[in-house]
């Protein structure tokens, strides 16, 4: 199990937000402080896991998981040691059976734990057993059901109780190499995916056609298919538009806005093809809105303010044959979540770091004509940015 | 757009509530609702989409929906007609272009409305328009952001608000004829897709040969991958095992506990191969299990408490060859999400009624042996079950 944690981002900031403890409750928080995939919780929202993160010197980490997920725990080998389950669930083991492995052995000893009867239950014990039950404790508000945050409270009446989500927002924005990693091989996997849904664009096909070769290709490369925005001709207008049986026409424009999940990390990326000729405003708006992309890509730097990148951008799309480019953001941060801090929106107070992962894009939807959009992945590194791309974001014509 | 709520269940209960109106915020409650797909809440936890639903006489329904979502929702021909958008997203329209669809059209009328800023200045301006600002209005709490819940309350100070998640749990157990529609075809597919799975199993085939066969047609039958749950040999037994690179070797038990989303509609069924030879165990086991299976399907009638169907289950499965089976759960409801109402637990106090969808389970885990487990989606009807399978529950030699 590699680590995902950026460990010194996170203590630096729960040093300076004043936390001595952290609660991860959402499944991308939980996979970030663990590399626990608690997989109920990631297709349904309800199921609780946890992970309780100290501040540096107050203890050591520890997962919550409900008793039935002990052992895809074992079998993903997460490396925190300290296991608190919770709730029945019933599994056997094999009496005869007499080379249990290291995964089946430690499903035994977790099982041998007390259960506390529930996820709010078993996260009290870990605090308490840290000593942090009169601490500041930084609770990630978005996965925790309510009525279980009122329980933790009520459980732990002198300790106080701070929504966390924004902390692990900002500590998620700068990526490990571990997780560079695993972005470059989800963007590349929906560069390959694009491929694959453009060797079935022809006269006839369907969006439908282009999406389960999309989707199929994901999935081949070991993927699991999230955002599939793939629609033709006028409908590539709809900025969220989904595939339906339209049959692709010489000269449709095809827009794709998608990315899969590899590794459990997203990926968001948009090409533009056009099946035969493209017409002149088509080639014209589709060489604006790249040259904001490119120069985005020249100009990005450790430092610079999203806002500042937002407005060069949009000035670049404008006197670059798109006068009337209007936009609501050029960007985001990438990570677990498809939108990770920071946001290249005009008002954001964010400020490129080395090590971020973004999203750059500069979309155009026009009704009654088509939309059009570029969009690559791209790491911030010292001196600029280093493309997770491998293929051009040129009009490709099919 | 075919009407998923179950109208007069949903009156019913808000006058039993004594709610003025409910609030649905998560993925499955705005679907349920209105029938609006608002994509960005389905792939990330965050983005907010809400439909305000006044209890008989008190109003019509209301959308609350992004700006740049508007296309999708009009796309989707969403038959609320009261649609409040907030937040700016630029949507040019084509001058030259002559004949904008209804579906333009729609958008263009729908950005033409004020935009309050926020989800929740949307969601207020649509209660005070029914006159509701000082009635008790139900919230479900799962999907609105905490802070936006802060602000809902502030905003509305003469309003009762109160969790409702619970009455759109309770609403949503008993389905429409289109929503049991659905889950049919969802469970066909999730069929379709093990066949598919099993087709490629032979000596040396990986669990990601398998997964890749299966989460490919279901694909290519029009869903999304959700539950893949395909494991072998020893693995069987992990209750939540994801595919690997283990290869199948003679013998080997191969566990399917899969499904995807068709129509948005959720599937969950359970079935088990064997390559080549089964052994003594394995058949008696599984004779067991399925044995409490087919004996759910004989008795489950309206009325019947699901606690009594639990205790019925486990009983059979002991005195059929499992002495020692134990179990959290024989089963839970389906629909838009895995786990509706009912559940089948010994502690509900649930009771089955006519129009439920249920997946009745009755797996067995046993680490160094392996993992069994039949599971059926049953509605149910007047007199018994209708079952929405087409393949047996028998163990499957491959």
């Amino acid at each position: 199990m590699s680590i995902l944690m950026n460990a010194p981002r996170m203590y630096e900031t729960l040093k300076r937000e004043k936390l001595d403890a952290v609660v991860a409750t959402t499944p991308e928080n939980v996979m970030y402080t663990s590399g626990f995939w608690a997989m109920s919780q990631w297709i349904r929202r309800g199921p609780q896991a946890y992970v309780l993160t100290p501040a540096q010197g107050r203890g050591e980490q520890a997962v919550i998981a409900s008793t039935g997920t002990l052992d895809l725990l074992a079998d993903q080998d997460v490396p925190v040691e300290d296991v608190r389950r919770y709730g029945f669930f019933a599994i056997e083991s094999d009496a005869l059976c007499v080379d249990h492995d290291a995964r089946d052995q430690r499903v035994s000893r977790l099982l041998e734990r007390a259960d506390p009867g529930d996820a709010v239950g078993a996260l009290v014990s870990a605090i308490r057993d840290r000593g942090l039950d009169t601490a500041t404790i930084g609770v990630d508000e978005i996965g925790i059901l309510p009525h279980y945050l009122d329980q933790l409270r009520e459980a732990l009446p002198k300790a106080t109780i701070r929504r966390a989500a924004d902390v692990f927002r900002h500590v998620r924005a700068v990526k490990t190499p571990e997780e560079i990693r695993r972005l470059r091989r989800s963007a590349q996997v929906a560069e390959m995916s694009i491929d694959a849904a453009l060797a079935v664009a022809r006269v006839g096909a369907t969006e439908r056609d282009l999406a389960n070769a999309f989707h199929g290709k994901t999935i081949m490369e070991g993927g699991m298919p999230v955002l599939g925005v793939i629609c033709t001709g006028p409908r590539s207008a709809l900025s969220s538009g989904q595939p339906t049986e339209r049959r692709l026409e010489s000269g449709d424009v095809i827009r794709f806005d998608v990315g899969g999940r590899v590794e459990h990390y997203r990926a968001d990326i948009s090409r533009i093809a056009v099946l035969g000729e493209a017409s002149a405003k088509v080639r014209t708006y589709h060489r604006a809105i790249r040259a904001g992309l490119l120069h985005a890509c020249e100009i990005i730097r450790p430092g610079m303010r999203t806002a500042d990148l937002f407005n060069t951008v949009v000035d670049i799309v404008r006197k670059n044959g798109l006068p009337h480019y209007q936009r609501n953001h050029v960007g985001h941060g990438i990570g677990l979540d498809g939108y990770d801090a920071p946001n290249l929106t005009p008002g954001s107070n964010e400020v490129f770091e080395e090590g971020m992962v973004i999203c750059c894009e500069t979309p155009y939807y026009e009704m009654g004509f088509a939309g059009l959009q570029v969009e690559d992945m791209l790491c911030v590194g010292r001196h600029g940015v280093d493309s997770l791309m491998r293929t051009s974001s040129e009009l490709r014509l099919v």
